[in-house]
C-alpha cells in the first residue's frame, strides 16, 4: 500500500496519496479526507501524519524525527502551492488546522488546534486579505486560547476570565459585540498570562507553532482521559493517532459564511433525511462545543431558518455531496463542513454515531435499498445497544410535572437524584443509588460521571453537542440544550420555571423528547420496534448458538419468551425458597435436629417447590427448562441479628440460645468453598430427592394440560464425577418412584454445572454421567483467579485501570485463563460424549465479547437474563458471521 | 502359570500346585503355605481357593459355583489321603481350619474358624483316636463357639455368658478346669443358645459346615471392619480373598503340645535374633489373641521356661526352618507353628510387621549380609514410619510418677487423656485433643479409635497380641499386657497400684520401655540411631528430588538442617508479623489512613524483618532460602474482640469506633479469594518494597560474615503475568537501590507461587518473569476443588469414607484434578523457560504419594515440614527407583 520510507500522505484537488482502507495508518478522519478528495469532493488541502509516527515518538522521547520533518514540510509546499498562500507569508499567510485522528474516532478525547500560523504580523496580512481585520483578530484571539490550552497546558478558565471581565466592563452580552480594538486588547492581555502562568513568551514564529502543535497531539493520546475513552472502548494503545494539517478554512468570515455537522440519516430514528445543524458566521468548533444553539439545515416546520433557505445552492451542493458519500461508504455518515464566503468545504466525513433505534432501523433500510446484504447489516448494530430499546419508557398515563423541555439527544427514560459533578455520579453509583447528571455543557472530563448517571440533563448544547453524541453511544438517556434552565454549581441547585431543585431531589427525563419532570414518574414496558423484530429475526437466521434466559419464575420466563428465549438455561431453586411464605420452612429443614425432622420440614416444601415448577413449566410450553438444585450454603437462608432470631425461635418454637448457637455454627469462613451446591446432597440426600420429586410430580400435572416438558436437572458445584454418579442415580430413583406411583413416563435429563477448576479439568470422567454441561463461569471465574466477586471490588478497579488484567473477568469472560478451562471442559466433555450438550449460564452469556469466545468453542447455547436475550441472539449471529469471513 | 480352570491350588508333603509368586491368586498365607511345602518344610497338608472365587462368590448373589465346589471335594480327598483321616469319618475324623488370605496381610480382620469337621458323632472319634476326651469336647465347644460367632453371626457374648456362668458356679479359676462333662454340657447349653438365638440347629454335617465356613470367609470380605481396614491401607475391594483351608494340628494335645509366633529378628530392635512366644498346650489363636501371656522362645534372662529349654529339639527344627525361610524369602518372617505330640508344624510364614527403627537397622544388616541390594533395601521402608523416630521420647531427667510396666510393644512416647472407647478417642481427636486408648485387649472394632489416639495401653496380650500389631504397622506407641492395670468400662476408670484414674484424666506412656506414668511427662527430642543414618545417605544417592524444608525462624531453619533439608522452600514473612514485639506496629501500617503513615509502620518493621533475614541466612550457611512476600487478608493480623480494639486504639492513641469501623471494612465474604497475595502489593507497593530492602540490607549483613546468600524472592498468589512482572520491576528497583547505596552487588532470584488454576493456565507468559516456580498445593487445592480448608471438616470425611475422593485431598494431592494443573504449570512453565527452577511448597510437599508424583512430573525439589524432611528425602529416593523399575 505505501512505499516504505513515507509518513506523510497529501490530499487536496490535485492529490490524494492515501484512501479509505488506511485507517489504521491515517486515522479515520486523515483516510477520509484522502478518500473525499479522490472522490472528488472539495476538501481544503493539507495532509496526514501516520500513526506509525505516533508509535516512534513516544518511543523517541517524545519527539518527531528529523527525516518525518523534513516530509512535513515538503507537504506543506504543496498545500502552499495549492492555495497560493504561504505559511508565515505576513502578506498571505496560510493558516492551518492540527488535529488528531485516530483508527476509530474519538470525539472530543484528542486536541484541536486552529488557525495556527497567525501572529502579530500574519493577523495583519490576514486582515487585508480578508479585508475583515475584526475576523483576523478574532481568529487570533481564538488561536491564543486554543494554543494555550492544548499545546502550553494552561487553565483555560484564566484566559476565559480575561474575555468574561473585559464583556462585564463592557456590558457586552454576547463575544460577537467584541470591537477590534477589544480583540488587540485581549491578544495583548492573553500573552501577558501567558508570559505570567507558563513563564515563556508565546511562540511567534508559525512554524515553532506547527512542531508544537504537531508534538501536543501525539502527547494527547496518552492524557488520562484519552486512556480512559480506550479503555472503555476496548482501543489499543498501539494503535496511535495521526495527524492532520489541513488548511483553514473559515465559517465566521462574516456574511455568506457557516459552518456546520449534518448526518445522512436522522442519528435519533434511523429516518432516511438529511440532518443536520449549522450556525452562520461560525467556526466549526462552535457547533460542536455547543456553546450557541445551532439551526436546522434543512426546512422543518419550525420558524429558525435553515441552511436550505439561507443558502440554497450550498445546500443544494451538500446534499449531493452527502449522497455521494453515503452511497460511496455504503453507511450512514456524520459529516462536518464549511462555507467560507459561499465556498463549500467539507471537513470531515465518518460513520454516524446513532442510537440502537436508528441503528436497526437504517440497517433494515440500507438491505431494502440494495446498499448493503444481511450479514453486514448485522455485523453493524453493536449487541448491547439493543438494551436501550429494551428499557422502560415513561408510562404516558403517569401524572406529571413538566419542568421544562430539551432536545431529544438520547432517547430512553431516566429517573434519578439530582448531582451537579461526576464524582457525586460516581459516589450515588457506589452506594448504589441513581443519579441524573445535569451540567451546563460537558466535557470529555465527564464521561466517568455519565457512564454512572442514569442520564444526562444540559442546558447548553444540540443534538451534536459532546452530551448528546457521547450519551448515544453510551444508550444512555439524554437531554440537552434545555435552555430554560438555570445552573447553580456553587449553591448546587437548578431553577427551571419557578421550580428550585436542590441537588438530590429525584428528577425525571424523557430522552425520546426531551422533557424534564420533577419527581418520579412511572415507566412502562418499552416496544423495540419492527426494525428491531426484523434484526432479531435476521440474528436467529445466522446464529448457531441457541440463547436461553436465566428465569427464576413465570413471569421472567414470560420476559423471556417474549425477547426470544428458546428456553430457560438456568432456573435457580433457591430464589423460590426466599419467599416470605416458605423461607421459614426452609429454615426449619436447615435448623432440623436429625433427618427425620428434616424430611417433615421438606414434606412441607415439596408441594410449594411444585407448584413453582408447574408454572414455569406452563409458560414455557414444553421449551427446555434447566432446573438448579439448591445451591448457596444453607447459612445464606438463616436470620443473623439477634431480634431475627429470636422472632424465628419463638415461631419455630425453639429455644433462642440453642438456635442462635446452631446457626453459629453453620457460618463459614469462605461460604463461597463451603458446604453448599451438591456438596449439601452427598451429606442430605433428602433435599435433592424432594427438589427432584417436585419436578416429576410437576411434569405429570403440566402433562395432563398437554404440554410436554422434557425437565433438565443441573447439579450445581460438582468437582469429582463421583459425586454426580452418586446423586443422579438419587434423582432417577426418585423420578422413576413418581413414574411408577402415577403410572407414567417421561424423559429428562440430569447435567451439571462445570464450575470449578476440578470439573474443567476431569470433565471427560464427569460427561459419563451427564446428559449436559452448563458452564457456570462466575464461580469458575471465582475459583480460577481465586478472586472473591464480592471482595475483589476493593482492587479489581485498580487491576482493569492497571492494565493487570484486560476488562472485569466478572463482566467479560477472562480468554486466556477461564476461557482455557471452559475449552478443556467442552473437548474433554465431548471427547467422552460426543453428542454432550453444552452451555452456558453466568453472567458472561449475556456479554457480547463471551458469546464470540461461546461461539468458537462450540457451545449450543448462552443463557442470560432476560433483557439480555436479544443482546445475545445478535451477538450469536455476529460470532458466526466473524468465523464464516475469517475462515474465507 | 495356571490351567485356565484352576481355582483351588493343593499343598502338602507330597503335592504344591502353588508358589510364592501366586500372592495375588491364593492370597499371601496361602502362596506361602504352597512355598514352603516346596521348601520342604512340614505344614499341615490342605487347599487353597483362589481369590478369583472370592470376586466370581459376590458376583453370583453370594454363591460358589458347583465346578469349584466339585474341586474343592477332590481337594479334600488329597488331604485324607495324605493323613490318612477322613473328614466326617465317624471313626478317625479329619478336622480342618478354614481361613481367609488376602493378597497382603490384614491382621485380625478376616475371620477364621478351627476345628470344622466335630460333630455328636466325630468328637467321640477324635477322644479315641487322641486318647484325650477332654481335648476332643474341648476343641468342639471351641469350634461351636467360633461357628456361632463366625458363621451364624451370633453375638459371642451368648456363649460367653454361659461358659462363666458355669465357671462361676463351679468356683473355676480358668477355662483349664473344666471337665469333659463340663464341657459336654457347655456343647448342649450352646447348641441350646443357638437355636434359640437363631431358629436353626447347629449344623452337624461336616459337609454343611465346611460350605458354610467357606461362605462366610468369603463375606468377611466385605464386612465393615474389612472395608475399614482396606481404606486404610490402600487395598482395592477387587483384589478379594482367598480361603485356605487345611488339616487341624493342635498344640492342645496335651503334654508334648505347644503352639507359638515368631520373628526371624526383633520387630521392635531389628536385631538379628530369634525372636518369639509360645504357650504350652494351646491353640495357635490363644497366643494371637492375647488373652494368656505367653513364654519366649529363645532362652532369655528371666525366669520364664522358653521353648529352647522345654523342647530343644523342636526349637532346634524350628530355627533351621526360620534361617532357610529367611534366606528363601530374603526378609524378614514373621511365623506361626504348633506342636503336635512332639512333631512340629509350620502353619504359616509371612513378611514380618516391624517397627521403624527395627525396618532401618534390617535393611543395613541385610544390605551387609548380602541378602539384598541398597535399592531393595531402601524400597522396604515405609517413608511415613521414619516419623516415629523423630518424634520426641520421654525426658530421661523429667520427674515421674511410674503408675505400672507393661511390654514395650510399639515404641515413642504419648501423651494424653485416658479413654475407654474407640468413639471417645475419636471424638477428642475431633477437638484437637490427645487420647491415650485404654483397653483390657483390642480387637478390629478398635482399629479407628486406636488411629485416633496418641498411643494405646492393654491390660492382657503379649508383643504379638492385635493391639501391638497393629499399633507398629501405624507407628503409634503402645504399651501391652499391662496386666496390674484394672479397667471397669462400666465405671470409665482405670485402677493401677493404689491410683485410680478416671477418664479424661492424663497419663503417659513410653511404649520403647512398656511404662506408664501418672500426668504429662516431659519429652525430648529423639535420636534416630546411625542405621537411619545410612540409610538416609543411601536415600540421597539414589533420590533425584532435592528436599527442602518450611521454616520461618532461626531455630526452625536449624532442626531442618539437621534433618537433612538442602534449603529452605518457604520462608512466611507474615509468622514473623505476629510476633508479640511486633503485630502491634504491622497494625499501625494496615491501619494507616495514608501512603505516607503506612510508610513510617513500614520504616519500623524494616529493622525487625531485616534481623530475621540475618538469622535465617546465617544458619543456613549458604543454602538457598525462598521467602515469601506477605500473603494473607490484612484483617488476620487485626483484633476482633470489642476489649481487644479498645485496648489497640489506646495503644496507637486512635478513636476507638473509627479504628472499629476500620477493622469492620477490612473484613471479607471469602478472605480465601480476598485481598491478600500479590495483590496487597499491587495496592500497596511500599509494603513488598520493604520486604526487598529487608532482605538485600540482610544480605550484606551477612555477606561480611563471609556466608554467601542467593535469596529467592517469591511473590504469592499470582494471577496474572503482569502482577508479577509489576511487583518483579519494584524489587528489582528496591534491591539496585540497597546494593548502590551499599555499593556491593549480589545474585537474587525472582519467583512465583503457582497456587491459583489461573496461575498454572497461564504458566507460559508468568515463566517469562520467574526464576523460579513454588507449587503452593494448599491454596491450588482450594481454588480447583473449590473447597475450603477451614470449612471443608464438616464434609470431607464423609467425602473420602464414602469413596467419593479417594483421600483427602489436603494430605496428599488429588493427581487427577490439581495434578493435571501442577503438570500443566509444569509443561508451559517449562516451554517458555527451559531452565526455570520448580518446586513445592505446600503441605503435600511432605507425603510420600504426593513425591512420588512430583518426582514424575519432574519438579526440581519439594519443601516440607522439617520433622517430614526425612520422610520426603526416602519418598523421593523410592519415587526415582520405581521409575527406574517401571522403564525395565
Amino acid at each position: 500500500m505505501k512505499a516504505p520510507e513515507k509518513f506523510v500522505f497529501s490530499f487536496g484537488s490535485k492529490i490524494s496519496e492515501g484512501n479509505a482502507t488506511m485507517k489504521s495508518l491515517l486515522g479515520g478522519k486523515g483516510a477520509n479526507l484522502a478518500e473525499m478528495s479522490s472522490l472528488g469532493i472539495p476538501v481544503p488541502p493539507g495532509f496526514t501524519i501516520s500513526t506509525e509516527i505516533c508509535n516512534l515518538f513516544f518511543e523517541h522521547g517524545e519527539k518527531v524525527p528529523e527525516n518525518v520533518k523534513a516530509e512535513i514540510l515538503k507537504a506543506l509546499a504543496k498545500v502552499e502551492s495549492e492555495l497560493g498562500r504561504g505559511f508565515a507569508d505576513i502578506a498571505n499567510p496560510l493558516l492551518v488546522s492540527v488535529r488528531s485522528g485516530a483508527r476509530v474516532s474519538m470525539p472530543g478525547m484528542m486536541d484541536t488546534i486552529l488557525n495556527l500560523g497567525l501572529n502579530d504580523q500574519t493577523v495583519e496580512g490576514l486582515a487585508k486579505k480578508s479585508q475583515n481585520p475584526r475576523f483576523a483578530w478574532d481568529s487570533y484571539r481564538r488561536f491564543i486560547q486554543m494554543f494555550s490550552n492544548v499545546v502550553l497546558e494552561m487553565n483555560p478558565s484564566l484566559l476565559e476570565v480575561v474575555l468574561e471581565d473585559l464583556k462585564e466592563e463592557k456590558k457586552y452580552k454576547s463575544d460577537a459585540e467584541f470591537t477590534v480594538e477589544d480583540l488587540k486588547y485581549l491578544v495583548q492581555e492573553f500573552k501577558k498570562q501567558v508570559l505570567d502562568q507558563r513563564g515563556i513568551k508565546f511562540p511567534s514564529d508559525p512554524h515553532e507553532q506547527l512542531w508544537s502543535a504537531i508534538n501536543a497531539v501525539f502527547k494527547s493520546w496518552n492524557t488520562g482521559r484519552a486512556i480512559t475513552y480506550r479503555k472503555l472502548h476496548d482501543i489499543p494503545e498501539s494503535w496511535g493517532t495521526a495527524v492532520n494539517i489541513q488548511a483553514m478554512v473559515f465559517g465566521n468570515m462574516g456574511e455568506g459564511s457557516a459552518t456546520g455537522v449534518a448526518f445522512t440519516r436522522d442519528p435519533s430514528t434511523g429516518e432516511r433525511k438529511f440532518f443536520g445543524e449549522f450556525l452562520p458566521n461560525a467556526q466549526g468548533e462552535d457547533v460542536v462545543a455547543g456553546i450557541r444553539t445551532p439551526q436546522p439545515i434543512s426546512k422543518v416546520k419550525t420558524g429558525e431558518e435553515s441552511l436550505e433557505e439561507y443558502m440554497p445552492e450550498s445546500y443544494q451542493q451538500l446534499v449531493d455531496i452527502y449522497k455521494k458519500l453515503e452511497k460511496h461508504y455504503r453507511e450512514m455518515q456524520d459529516i462536518e463542513f464549511t462555507i467560507e464566503r459561499g465556498k463549500l468545504w467539507m471537513l470531515q466525513t465518518r460513520t454516524g454515531k446513532r442510537t440502537a433505534f436508528a441503528a436497526l432501523r437504517i440497517a433494515c433500510e440500507m438491505i431494502e435499498e440494495g446498499l448493503i446484504n444481511e450479514k453486514e447489516a448485522l455485523l453493524r448494530i453493536a449487541p448491547t445497544s439493543l438494551e436501550q430499546l429494551l428499557h422502560p419508557t415513561l408510562d404516558s398515563k403517569a401524572k406529571k410535572t413538566l419542568l421544562t423541555k430539551g432536545l431529544p439527544a438520547s432517547p430512553g427514560a431516566a429517573v434519578g437524584e439530582v448531582v451537579f459533578t461526576s464524582e457525586e455520579a460516581e459516589l450515588l453509583k457506589a452506594n448504589s443509588k441513581k443519579a441524573i447528571l445535569v451540567r451546563i455543557e460537558t466535557s470529555p472530563e465527564d464521561i466517568s460521571g455519565m457512564v454512572a448517571a442514569q442520564g444526562i440533563l444540559t442546558t447548553r448544547g444540540g443534538m451534536t453537542s459532546h452530551a448528546a453524541v457521547v450519551a448515544r453511544g453510551m444508550g444512555k438517556c439524554c437531554v440537552a440544550g434545555a435552555g430554560e434552565c438555570y445552573v447553580d454549581y456553587n449553591k448546587e441547585e437548578l431553577r427551571v420555571n419557578g421550580y428550585l431543585i436542590k441537588k438530590g431531589e429525584i428528577i425525571t427525563l424523557d430522552g425520546s423528547t426531551g422533557e424534564v419532570f420533577l419527581g418520579e414518574v412511572k415507566t412502562v414496558e418499552p416496544t423495540p420496534g419492527i426494525h428491531f423484530e426484523k434484526m432479531m429475526k435476521l440474528a436467529d437466521k445466522y446464529r448457531k448458538l441457541n440463547v436461553r434466559a436465566n428465569a427464576d419464575t413465570p413471569l421472567d420466563a414470560k420476559i423471556a419468551r417474549n425477547f426470544g428465549a428458546e428456553g430457560i438455561g438456568l432456573c435457580r431453586t433457591e430464589h423460590m425458597f426466599f419467599g416470605p411464605d416458605r423461607i421459614d420452612v426452609v429454615r426449619e429443614m436447615i435448623l432440623a435436629e436429625d433427618r427425620e425432622d428434616r424430611i417433615k420440614a421438606l414434606d412441607k416444601l415439596l408441594p410449594m417447590q411444585r407448584s413453582d415448577f408447574v408454572g414455569i413449566f406452563s409458560e414455557m410450553e414444553g421449551k427446555p427448562v434447566t432446573i438448579r438444585f439448591l445451591d448457596p450454603p444453607l447459612h445464606e437462608f438463616l436470620p443473623h441479628s439477634e431480634e431475627e432470631i429470636a422472632a424465628l425461635a419463638t415461631r419455630l418454637g425453639k429455644d433462642n440460645s440453642k438456635l442462635g448457637a446452631r446457626i453459629e455454627a453453620l457460618k463459614e469462613f469462605n461460604p463461597m468453598l463451603g458446604h453448599r451446591g451438591c456438596r449439601l446432597a452427598i451429606t442430605y440426600p433428602e433435599i435433592y430427592m424432594m427438589q427432584a420429586r417436585a419436578i416429576a410430580e410437576a411434569v405429570v400435572l403440566v402433562m395432563k394440560k398437554n404440554i410436554k416438558v422434557i425437565p433438565e436437572i443441573m447439579i450445581p458445584l460438582v468437582a469429582t464425577h463421583k459425586e454426580l454418579q452418586i446423586l443422579r442415580a438419587q434423582v432417577e430413583s426418585e423420578v422413576q418412584s413418581v413414574q411408577k406411583e402415577q403410572n407414567t413416563k417421561f424423559d429428562y435429563l440430569v447435567g451439571t454445572m462445570i464450575e470449578l477448576p476440578r470439573a474443567a479439568v476431569t470433565a471427560g470422567e464427569i460427561a459419563e454421567s451427564a446428559d449436559f454441561f452448563s458452564f457456570g463461569t462466575n464461580d469458575l471465574t471465582q475459583t480460577t483467579l481465586g478472586l472473591s466477586r464480592d471482595d475483589a471490588g476493593r482492587f479489581l478497579g485498580s487491576y482493569v485501570n492497571g492494565g493487570i488484567l484486560p476488562t472485569d473477568p466478572f463482566v467479560s469472560i477472562d480468554v486466556e485463563g477461564v476461557g482455557v478451562l471452559v475449552k478443556m471442559g467442552v473437548d474433554l466433555g465431548r471427547r467422552s460424549k460426543p453428542n454432550l450438550k453444552v452451555g452456558v449460564c453466568g453472567e458472561h452469556g449475556g456479554d457480547p465479547a463471551s458469546i464470540d469466545f461461546f461461539h468458537k468453542v462450540g457451545l449450543n447455547y448462552v443463557s442470560c437474563s432476560p433483557f439480555r436475550v436479544p443482546v445475545a441472539r445478535l451477538a450469536a449471529a455476529q460470532a458466526a458471521l466473524r468465523e464464516v469471513a475469517a475462515q474465507k
